[in-house]
């Protein structure tokens, strides 16, 4: 996808795509989108614009080739990057990109891969030095997405000179850490079965967990029904009704609500 | 503790201490300890000098006064700073201090408290302009410890210019939900009863767990046991024996081995 954002820069690079394709013998298909231009229209970011523009277009090409697979080449830098970014927006936790993740584009399913996703910035420039591959740098990273390339430019190597030494995989090793934490522990929640078949949470066994595994099970069950802004406030509030025979509901945000009936809980 | 760091601001930072003590009826204690030639002479760094001094001396004034309770007074910004801190280190994860610790010094056991864990640095600032109190700024603080001070004055000003907004309340709440997640698989893990009475992890049990639960129970009976450097391949290489039978050890770090036998796993 040529974003229309880099002038003559963004032509070299469809060529050197081009060129490429015919040596292996693969076929190629090129878009150009006036991403500034979308983005403006639609009240979007460039970033946002940039990103929709692109599943678009992978799914079209899904359809034509018949091949619902895109491999992205993100690696342990970029992932780095996501991990700090998520952080310090405020994520609740360290959350990186996946190994793979599937994304729907009106009514077709992409799937995502990231098969780089465990190798670093500098492995892979070995490799491409080694075997004398041909490449283009794309430099619309270092002026469309700002935040995430002061992160990259700035913030990353002025704590690489602090800690004096590599700090990329630790925190991505530390994203993987916490990510086997949440998924073993919703693997237990689910064992639990806390749901009736109406999809409410069931009092009795609610009230056995400990207070950590019950606060997991409301953040899991308001997430599950869209709820926005989950706060460990909110999820105080909401496992009130647990203790509290005197309150029967409490606000969420959009004018809904959060309701004790029949030794349910449930969103409504 | 006066650390003998700072010159004559030290001799002024214990008069307003014994003032404050004074005005409050309240015992004050004092020492002077040469931080620096200690360090040198014990081969430390001046950090861990320093804080074994303190540890000594609250140690002593907590028999004095027959009082084991120390109150201290770090707050959200330092609990940013050391959460960032473990993060970039490779401590596999969120970790910051706790509200309430305990510390050995010698016979005597400490325990730590830090009422402030919540509270901004602004907040702080806020109470004591309003209420006119009187205070020193420790000056030491910019410039004992090297890395904390970077990371407190270069690294979180520019996160917080980079994002636009503050960033110590999400690392702070981010650490909080990780703890609350690892709080929660630990008392999942010990309602499962792993270890036979001899302190050995029982296979039949571990074998039914998921593979992140597993990892989780080795990486825990691995931390019981005092192996240093666990890392994930450690811990995947010591999986291994549970479906492999061919192989009944496998090497762990300083001499040390993981070994199967009659159902059973432990360190040897």
């Amino acid at each position: 996808v040529n974003h229309g954002l880099r002038g003559s820069d963004s032509l070299k690079d469809a060529s050197l795509v081009r060129r490429l394709g015919k040596k292996f013998a693969l076929p190629v298909e090129v878009t150009r989108v006036d991403v500034s231009k979308l983005a403006a229209e639609n009240g979007e970011s460039i970033e946002l614009a940039a990103r929709n523009v692109r599943h678009q277009f992978f799914a079209q090409c899904a359809s034509l080739h018949r091949c619902p697979r895109v491999l992205l080449a993100h690696h342990v830098d970029d992932q780095a990057e996501t991990v700090l970014f998520n952080l310090l927006r405020g994520s609740s936790g360290l959350k990186g990109m996946e190994f793979q993740s599937s994304y729907q584009v009106g009514q077709k399913k992409l799937q995502f891969f990231r098969p780089l996703l465990e190798t670093t910035r500098a492995e892979i420039n070995d490799y491409v030095a080694q075997r004398k591959i041909n490449y283009r740098e794309d430099h619309s990273n270092s002026q469309a997405v700002a935040t995430r390339n002061r992160l990259r430019n700035e913030v990353i190597p002025l704590l690489e000179d602090i800690m004096g030494r590599d700090i990329k995989l630790p925190i991505v090793k530390a994203a993987v850490t916490s990510k086997s934490k949440t998924l073993a522990l919703q693997e237990i929640l689910e064992s639990y079965q806390l749901e009736d078949p109406q999809g409410r949470l069931f009092i009795p066994k609610l009230i056995k967990l400990s207070p950590a595994l019950q606060q997991m099970a409301l953040h899991d069950y308001l997430k599950k029904n869209n709820v926005s802004e989950i706060s460990s406030e909110l999820i105080k509030r909401c496992l009130n009704l647990l203790e509290n025979p005197d309150i029967s509901k409490t606000n969420l945000p959009e004018g809904r609500y959060f309701r004790r009936k029949e030794k349910r809980l449930f969103v409504d």
